[in-house]
Formats: C-alpha cells, sequence, structure tokens
C-alpha cells in the first residue's frame, strides 16, 4: 500500500504555491498585465557571463567520460578546495577541502548537516519568521522543531523567547541571515550574543549545540550593511550555502556543506555527510555544475536590481503609510499587513487589484506579509497605486 | 553532539571502495601499467554527441533566467512528456507525464520508490546478488530488507525460496534486470512467474505488494537477447531509471521513477516522491541537465564494446576453466571463484597480479566474483594471462 504519511500531504498545496496557481490562472484569463506577482523568490537576473562560458567551455574542451563520470562521494577535489579557498580568503576562515561537502542547493545542504547532529529525541530551534521547509528538513532527522517567536520591531532575534525555549534536548539552532522573508541581517550584536548563549548553555548541558546557518542570501546584502560571516563567530557551527540566489542557477541545484574547521568532530562532518547521501539516495550534485561554479566562486549576478527595487518600494510603501523594517538584503521585503489578518488582506488584494504577495502565516508570522521584488523595476513602479489601493481594501 | 549512527559508518569503507583505493595506490607505486582495474562500473565510452550539442545549444540560445531557474518540484513538463512518449513508443505503455518524476539518478529513483511504498514495519524482499546500496535504500524508509539466496546456476530467481520468504509483510519486492553484477537479464518466464505469484500473494494478504524496478543497464543488452519490459507485465510497478549508463553521465545524477499507470492509487505517486523530496532535500536534478536528456531518450552510447569485451572474456576465461554464466547485458560478468572464499582470491589476485576484481560477498553472493569489463578492449586483452595464473593463486 502506498505510504499513508506521504499520501495525505499531496492534498495540502502549499499556501505560497497558491498565491502562485491563483497568479498564473488569473494571467491565463485577464492577460499578463493583470498580474504583479510577489509571490515568488526566483531570481530574476541572469547568471554571470563567466558561468555560462564555464559551461560551454567544459562541454567543449574536456574529455565527456571524465567530465561526466561519477563525482567522488564526498565530492568534486579541486571544488571542494576552490571553495575552501574562496570562503578562507574573504571571511578570513581555514577550511580545507576535507570540510566542504557539494549538496543539492541548501536544501540538500540543511537536510545533510541537521542529520549530521540532530535525530530522533532532539529538538532544533529557529526563529520566525522562517522559511516553511524547514519544517520537513527538521522532522525528517526524526527531531522536532521550536520555534522562536519573531522580534517584529527589528527582526533581529527575540532573546528573551530564546533563552525561555532553551532546553537539554536542543541539539541544534538553525539560522537564516539574511533573511527570507524580512530582508534583514543579523547585526554582529545579534550574532555575538546568540554564540554567547550557546557558548553558555553548551557547558550547562554539557554538550554541543551546532548552530546550522542557511545562507543562499550571503551574497544578496545592500551598500552599508555589514554582514559578519557568522561561522567566525561560533565553532560549532555548520553554514549552509547555495548557488541558487547568487548566481542565479535555482534549478541547477548546487550549494554545499562548510563545516567549521574549530567544530567538535569536524573531520567526522563530512564523511558523515557521504553516508547520509546513501540514505537519501541523494549523491552529490551534477558534476558538470561542480565543476563550473569553480571560475565564479567570487562573482555574483548583477544584483543592483535587488537594491534599487528594495530602496523604491519602501520608499515609496512607507510613504503610503506601510510599516516596514527596512529590508538589508535579499529580494524580500516583510510589511505589517493593513488588515491584520494578513491571509485576509492577501487574497483580497490578489482577487481585487491583482497583487499578489504571500502572507506572513506561511512564515510562522502572522500579521504581515512578504513582498518578492525579483522582477523588473518597471513591475514595481506600475503596481504601487495598487500598493495604496490596497491599504484601504 | 553529532550522530553515532553515521559516525559509526564513516570507518567502515565499502569493499568495492577498498579495491579500487588498492588499484590507486599500486598504480601511484608501481605505474598504471601494474593495475588491472576491473572494480567500477564506470561507463567508458562518451556521452552522445547529440546530448553534448544539447547542452551547448541550451547554454548558447535559451535565456539563462529561465533555463536555470527552478524547476517545478514534480520536474520539467516537457521533459515528462519526452520520457513518457518514449517509453510508449518503445515498449507499448501508456504513461502520461504525470507518471513520470525526474530524480538523481537511479539512487534517487529507488530511494523515493520506496518511501512511496515501503514504511516502519515492513519487509522489502530482494534478491542475491544485488548492488549493496539497496540496503540503505530500504533501511532509509524504515522497513527492513530480505533477500532470497541466488540460483547460482542462472542467476534467475530462486522461485523455491522466494515463496518460502513471501509473508505479509513484505511491502514490496525490488528487482535489478539487467543484474548488476551477473550480467544476466530475466527472462520473460521468470517475470511472468513473478508477476503471477505477487498477484496471488496480494489477493492472499489483500494488500498491494509494489514491484520497483532498477532499470539502469536496461538499453546495455547484448544482440540476440530479449529484454522484456517488466512494468508490462505487473500492473503494480514503479520503474526506476538513470541515463547513467545507457548515455555515459553517471556524474550528471540524471533519472526518474516511471510509476505503472495501472498501479493502484497511481495518481498518488508522483506527488508523494514531490512531497519525500521535501524531507530529504533531494529537489529535482538540474533543469538544465532535465532539458539536455530530452533530444536523446532513444538514444544510447555506443555501446558495443561492452559487447566485444563480454564476449572476448566470456570465451577465453571458460577456455582457461573458469565456470561463468554467459552474461546477456551490463559490462559485468560474474563468474565462480577458484578459490571458494572470493574474498581471499581478489586480494591475491589484486595484490600478487595487480588485478582488480570485487568479491561477490560485496553482492551478498559469496564464491563468485565480479569482474567490471568497461574497459578498452585492448586493456582485456593483456589482462587475459593475469586471469589465467590467478586459477592457480
Amino acid at each position: 500500500m502506498i505510504s499513508s504519511f506521504y499520501k495525505e500531504m499531496t492534498g495540502k498545496e502549499s499556501v505560497i504555491r497558491q498565491f502562485f496557481d491563483y497568479s498564473r490562472a488569473r494571467a491565463a484569463e485577464l492577460g499578463p498585465d493583470s498580474v504583479y506577482n510577489f509571490s515568488i523568490g526566483n531570481p530574476s537576473v541572469p547568471a554571470p557571463q563567466a558561468f555560462t562560458d564555464a559551461v560551454i567551455r567544459l562541454m567543449q574542451e574536456k574529455d565527456p567520460v571524465t567530465l561526466h563520470g561519477y563525482s567522488p562521494t564526498l565530492g568534486q577535489p579541486s571544488t571542494k578546495k576552490a571553495i575552501a579557498d574562496s570562503l578562507n580568503r574573504r571571511f578570513g576562515m581555514n577550511y580545507g577541502p576535507e570540510h566542504i561537502f557539494p549538496t543539492s542547493g541548501a536544501a540538500g545542504a540543511i537536510a545533510h548537516a541537521l542529520r549530521c547532529v540532530a535525530g530522533e529525541g532532539d529538538s532544533v530551534i529557529t526563529f520566525a519568521p522562517y522559511f516553511p521547509e524547514y519544517i520537513p528538513y527538521v522532522t525528517g532527522t526524526g527531531a522536532s522543531l521550536k520555534v522562536v517567536p519573531a522580534d517584529t520591531d527589528s527582526f533581529q532575534i527575540n532573546f528573551d523567547a530564546f533563552l525561555d525555549m532553551l532546553a537539554p534536548d536542543v541539539a541544534a539552532v538553525l539560522i537564516n541571515t539574511p533573511n527570507n522573508p524580512s530582508g534583514i541581517v543579523y547585526t554582529e550584536a545579534t550574532i555575538r550574543r546568540l554564540a554567547e548563549i550557546l557558548t553558555e548553555k553548551e557547558k550547562e548541558y554539557g554538550h554541543e549545540i551546532f548552530l546550522i546557518t542557511d545562507e543562499p542570501y550571503r551574497e544578496l546584502v545592500f551598500s552599508g550593511v555589514e554582514h559578519p560571516f557568522v561561522s567566525a563567530y561560533y565553532d560549532n557551527s555548520i553554514c549552509c550555502y547555495s548557488f541558487s540566489k547568487s548566481i542565479s542557477i535555482p534549478g541547477e541545484r548546487i550549494g554545499y556543506v562548510a563545516v567549521n574547521p574549530k567544530a567538535k568532530d569536524a573531520e567526522y562532518i563530512v564523511p558523515m555527510c557521504g553516508q547520509i547521501s546513501r540514505f537519501t539516495g541523494h549523491n552529490c550534485p551534477s558534476s558538470l555544475m561542480q565543476l563550473a561554479v569553480e571560475p565564479v566562486l567570487d562573482e555574483t549576478s548583477d544584483i543592483s536590481i535587488y537594491e534599487t527595487n528594495a530602496e523604491l518600494l519602501y520608499k515609496e510603501l512607507t510613504r503610503m503609510g506601510y510599516s516596514i523594517v527596512k529590508p538589508m538584503g535579499t529580494f524580500y521585503m516583510f510589511p505589517k499587513s493593513p488588515d491584520p489578518d494578513a491571509n485576509r488582506f492577501c487574497w483580497s488584494a490578489a482577487k481585487e487589484l491583482g497583487l499578489i504577495n504571500v502572507p506572513g502565516d506561511s512564515f510562522d508570522c502572522p500579521g504581515h506579509f512578504r513582498i518578492s521584488y525579483c522582477v523588473p523595476t518597471e513591475r514595481i513602479e506600475k503596481a504601487l497605486p495598487l500598493f495604496e489601493k490596497a491599504l484601504s481594501l
């Protein structure tokens, strides 16, 4: 018989997906100009030319048997070394290739990192607002997810609530900075305080608490904003990265786990990722993609449009009366909903105005809504009057 | 703390890996000509030119934002349709795109298919000799693996032992034809008998028994050998395919699940695969790779060398006195070990002669050893005198 656990899930579409589907249906019915779709975090700028060139060059010049042959279980050695070198150069770290495990994007990275450090009977703490896929990533390990409520004034960490929630069963803490959906970057003060608390609690509980950092937006930080490299502040940390947003290749499914060389048992974690892959049937990402990212490790797509859009939206929406914590990076912002029921607000705006945003309820943070502004600036300009109208829905 | 379950595994290298590592160490010490490495199933012929051309064309001509954008959760629609059409055309089936789920190779396909139909408290039956990674694929679902001993006279199915092992807790049966490591293809009679037994037992137990078919070698069948398409013989079947061997791209990690349209609850299984991916962090294979296989679905690499090698090895080794069930496809054969302890035989041949094969113990079939002959024919010609010497080790 088919699994009732997974079967029952198939009926329940995510709210993000429902809005996305509504926007497609409306566009099909009323024409594409009748929809302003700010529901999806799909990069809108092309991959760097150097990436495209690298793929073509590999295909034209390299022996196909070697190029497309099995990647070693723990990843292409040259890719692992290049990633470690890039991180060391940019963030003053001391990674070796043995600390890097290429994965299928950040999803694969987080799923592997969590299985390394959490299981049955453990808890993993994260902070609202958070990416809803954290729920299956965590529960897939057998552990349970505990959520610290948001500090909606700043979207930094609500430390009082965090301290209340910490307990000896906490095996790991999962953070996402720059943050989806708030667009906020954790300040150095936030990261230092988090590291201090974890270090204290490790002593108190007599075991490690791993800090897992979900960093696909690391390169998407706006000018003048400092973005500390989290792993530099806490030894028992595992960085989970994806090239999806920084070089606009989300469909290619490539990212990595970078294990802090100073973490307890650091030398075991990448080989453990290799073992975990055998159980999930995941294996390495595409050999070609591993090699193709090597020349662009220190590059990004031209992401300046995201900052342009953020400035415009923030300025105009706050002028209209929206309350917004100013985004510091990513391509999201997370205004307070004019209607306290953000779900009702988003559906009304979608149906009456063709303005598609996602309610904060999806990110365990009701009363807010997410705008994904990875779209041409012109679409935002045209949507501004609709945002104004939405205020009186 | 890190997971002791996965940590303990990292110490234990697979026997195949040990032989592979030994062969590399020996080559480094004594020169590459001192090693005849028949331990690895990595294709030795290039991918079809049409595949290379397709990748380059996509990179040159398609909008990169679309090309590298997120694949829909259940796979690229055009790829799903093309795969369904190809299977229907070649095997008289009736797949729709909704029955196809692109995966990271056969590993991803089997891991997904098993999670759809087996879990805690269930058993999954497979037949020796079998690919050792079936153990983590099955135990990763929570089910346990039961192994039917080999019929070493033919490497078809030992039906008496199978009938003894069937029980109401059996949720699925996992077969691999053409077979790694035996090179044998199940005959139509074998498949019919298997289907009859499963149908009877489904009635007796009052629940479905899914037949999961691991088919990465489907296209690697030698001339004159019939290879029935298994899913045509049994409704509750899920075909797991990989392009790794047929078009020589194992590192690109692309394959698929094809759900028999006549299977019970067929319409749920692909959406369930999408849900399963969320827990394992797997997601779809590379968007580029999904699109790049479309033009080569009915093609293979020039695989004639595998048959040439099989003929040569079989003729010469049987002449020397080896006892071998003649391979019908793949790039493996599975002779009886001259020393009843195949592990000892393989290590002696490796150390004394530089002849690297893998003992059948790894495939739960002691007393045999596997030769992977996906190598240039000239390497086999040179190795023949060593196989002769190995007889008197």
